[in-house]
């Protein structure tokens, strides 16, 4: 997996790389995505047009690049429980994803990606893929404590806790608060503990995926 | 609140109202919502393309009012359990969500409504406060039959389920079967007992709003 595809196959020159998403990401602070052009990027960076689009295809890939793209997930806490080291993960994924840039960017992004497969594949492979690892560490941590009976499809996890916070800040607009996201950790702690006692006590599905 | 916004305040036709509307879902069907446009509509409907822009300020609100907006949601079921009448719920929600239209126009609307806030207050008024009520009904019986030891915001538990089930279909492009949709409801279901058990053991919280 390469870190950024490089359109044309000519070799990168990475200083305009890193010059063209600073100053993405300094636009974006200073007018908000929505009146964002590629033409104020490519004057400030003092790099032509053709140097961002060989690079991304749209204005949306081009943020999502300068914002999200490179974030890893915050280490593992290791508070001791699954609902603390849950807390902990989404607890810091909410800043991120409640950021003004962020609110700004992400319905936009929702929109590009579907009718955009490459930008999907690489939403999927980079950003996606990294969310779901740190769950999958915390199930892993909890089932070798023996907190939970079993393993638990890290998806369903990153589903029930980001999945549902994505809808509330991005589609249905909730105000949400460190009160909200503790209750959405508590539910979703209890419901991941309901997934691995089913599978456990019900041999017939204990080797299925889910 | 008036069922449709009318622009300039003239007197409406309402069988002009239907057949743009009408019009609207055979094209979303015969040609997808992407490749659709107001043209087609206003030639096939034989109506100006001005009779549409007094009533929708764009294709994405045009499209959300033929295709979802009078969508009320399913009866409760009575099953007589939280989790037989979320399922149900749920399940008839995922045929919804998931039909190719909604599909194709989800994406579209969730960009639309960031940057339109008439139509914003649209969807929160009239769609997803009828999900939510849904909700709060289904709520309202479990603590009736003391299944729940209190209530719980039916926002929560709107969010984690058709908000999970929102973000599967329309951000992370999961493959959602009724297994997956039973293992949500199983997850939520615990999730909301929890929340309930929470309040109920703890006084100093059982008259907050959440």
């Amino acid at each position: 997996m390469t870190a950024r595809r490089q359109r044309g196959g000519r070799p990168r020159d990475s200083r305009v790389d890193d010059k063209i998403l600073r100053t993405t990401r300094e636009l974006i602070d200073e007018v908000g995505y929505p009146a964002l052009t590629v033409d104020q990027i490519a004057a400030r960076a003092g790099v032509g047009k053709a140097a961002i689009y060989r690079r991304y295809a749209s204005k949306a890939e081009l943020a999502f690049a300068a914002t999200m793209y490179d974030q890893q997930p915050p280490p593992l806490a290791g508070t001791g429980s699954l609902h603390g080291d849950l807390l902990s993960l989404v607890r810091a994924f909410h800043i991120r994803m409640a950021a003004p840039a962020a609110r700004q960017l992400a319905p936009a992004l929702i929109s590009e990606i579907a009718v955009n497969p490459e930008l999907e594949t690489r939403f999927q492979d980079t950003f996606l893929a990294a969310e779901q690892a740190a769950f999958a560490e915390i199930i892993e941590q909890a089932v070798a404590r023996g907190e939970l009976a079993g393993t638990v499809d890290p998806a369903m996890a990153h589903l029930l806790l980001l999945g549902s916070l994505a809808s509330a800040l991005y589609i249905i607009k909730l105000p949400v608060d460190d009160a909200m996201v503790t209750d959405l950790v508590t539910a979703a702690a209890a419901g991941i503990t309901a997934l691995a006692d089913r599978r456990h006590s019900d041999p017939a599905r204990a080797n299925e995926p889910r």
